[in-house]
């Protein structure tokens, strides 16, 4: 096996966003905020902290504009916000979040409907309406998502041509507006991943766009999370939009917590090991994850937060 | 990135005899054998069952003749046991396990002494007991394990010519005796191995012995287990210790479960969506981890137990 690991990887923090939004108990601003805090001392250069959604559908997150005004800024530490239309977009603008643009997009448009309640033509019209929105505010576009790219629950496997002819609309979207797409993000939404999908895909979207920065946005729902990680290190990504804890996940499976995305300290310890930088001090990274286990009321999928460094196991092998 | 996955891969199955030594809870005689039985229904050929270790260490295997003695033996099943000295190869030919010849080896001197107080000269010693012990009893020699051969929480790093002096000794030994070792499992008994350091290590056993069959042992003590099975196969590793539910792991981490073996039925998924037949039946597996969960009374570290398949997660990416 060749492969080409990166000597620097990106983390992307998004548990702050991903976790609040599914617990089902109520966590006070005032936790939400301390955790980000702490986040912001890990070295870790983006956290998502909130989205911009219906109250009423997630009443997690109708404290995001407090949260938001609360939050200690640190100087190179953007704390940015998600929305999935443009109403959220009108509200994050007002908040004191960091804003930075995204372009979100399906693979499967089943999904789409199913999630956002648009077809393909409804989302481009809304990414259009975002468009508008950046360049009458001089918001710059960070990056570009597509949802659903290793797979789906409703559509299965997703044909290599469907993704690609996505990513093609995504990139002529932005184009249209005289902007560069700077990084596009493959979400496997639902966790279907496992590594050859990964490479199968990285590497069409590359050979077809080989200037065209690549993240990973993975969640870990079938154990493979890590794996696809590697994967895609193995293929040179430097982006990863991970939560601390492995905080997140499917609403469903609420308190066992095992659906969330990539545990960042897993990751961030998968790759110091490789001798792949990331920036971030494990032990605060886990520290983080303590407080996130605190503050949630329940353990989390990380592995590092009880993995005993120093005591060998005693029995067999 | 090249890589060479194996079509086939052979899954020893070690969750009765990982997971029952651990479990604080004296889990009833009656309890064990069932959850054997369900394995053997599975499709895993090979399912390790106990250990004949002393009871005053570890209660939780006083049982082991009597687990022996009640399963329902099936045709082309290998129900084995381990030990760990002498006295308990004895007692496990007394038994009515299928007999399984193992050498034993340490690549961390230090640990070896601190886990079972034997230097390598004292491991050797202990190893041709064995070997006689099998010869005189026509016991085949099934494989080799050398646990610590990725790390060790007392010595850190293993240098690679360590780990290939230590092989070297196992299979000189194998040799005295007139007996060639079919399979050589390394063990990364701590859980500090990550994809990079497979790569190495089974790289340069197999350009010192490219016909020796190699097999993984993984512990997924901080998370990088499935990244490490990936590692492995994308060089044709074809064969792997694992344990149904993610069963095992430390003692002190006791009913967290965090740092079990690699888990059955995830790395069967990721086996099987990447074409690789195991020969199991992925929803009879997960039904076994099902069991084993209300057997210890307690999750366990599986993600399929959990996975949602047919729900989407409704909010974010």
């Amino acid at each position: 096996m060749s492969f080409d690991l990166p000597k620097r990887v990106e983390i992307f923090e998004e548990g702050p966003r991903e976790g609040f939004q599914i617990e089902s108990a109520q966590i006070p601003t005032s936790e939400k905020v301390r955790f980000i805090n702490a986040l912001s001392q890990t070295g870790v250069k983006h956290i998502q902290c909130v989205s911009f959604v219906n109250p009423k559908r997630v009443p997690g997150m109708t404290d995001a504009e407090e949260v938001a005004r609360l939050i200690t800024k640190v100087e190179g530490v953007s704390f940015t916000g998600i929305w999935l239309n443009y109403q959220g977009l009108e509200r994050a603008a007002k908040s004191s979040i960091n804003l930075c643009g995204e372009l979100q997009m399906y693979a499967s448009q089943t999904f789409g409907i199913k999630n956002s309640n648009r077809d393909d033509q409804q989302m481009i019209a809304e990414q259009r309406r975002y468009l508008e929105f950046y360049g009458d505010n001089n918001i710059p576009l960070d990056s570009a998502i597509l949802m659903t790219a290793f797979g789906c629950n409703y559509e299965g496997a997703i044909p290599i041509e469907r993704v690609l002819a996505q990513i093609a609309s995504i990139l002529a979207l932005a184009e249209e507006y005289g902007l560069q797409v700077p990084r596009l993000r493959l979400a496997d939404t639902v966790g279907l991943a496992v590594p050859t999908t990964i490479i199968e895909v990285v590497s069409a979207v590359r050979e077809k766009w080989p200037d065209l920065r690549l993240g990973l946005h993975l969640h870990d729902t079938r154990g493979s999370g890590l794996a696809n990680c590697f994967a895609g290190l193995s293929l040179g990504i430097d982006s990863f939009d991970t939560a601390c804890g492995g905080l997140g996940g499917c609403p469903f499976a609420g308190h066992r917590g095992a659906a969330g995305n990539v545990c960042t300290e897993d990751l961030v310890f998968m790759c110091h090991e490789m001798g792949i930088d990331t920036g971030i001090d494990l032990e605060k990274m886990i520290e983080c994850a303590r407080m996130a286990e605190q503050i949630v009321g329940h353990p989390l999928p990380s592995k590092l937060v009880r993995a005993a460094y120093d005591l060998p196991p005693k029995f067999g092998h």
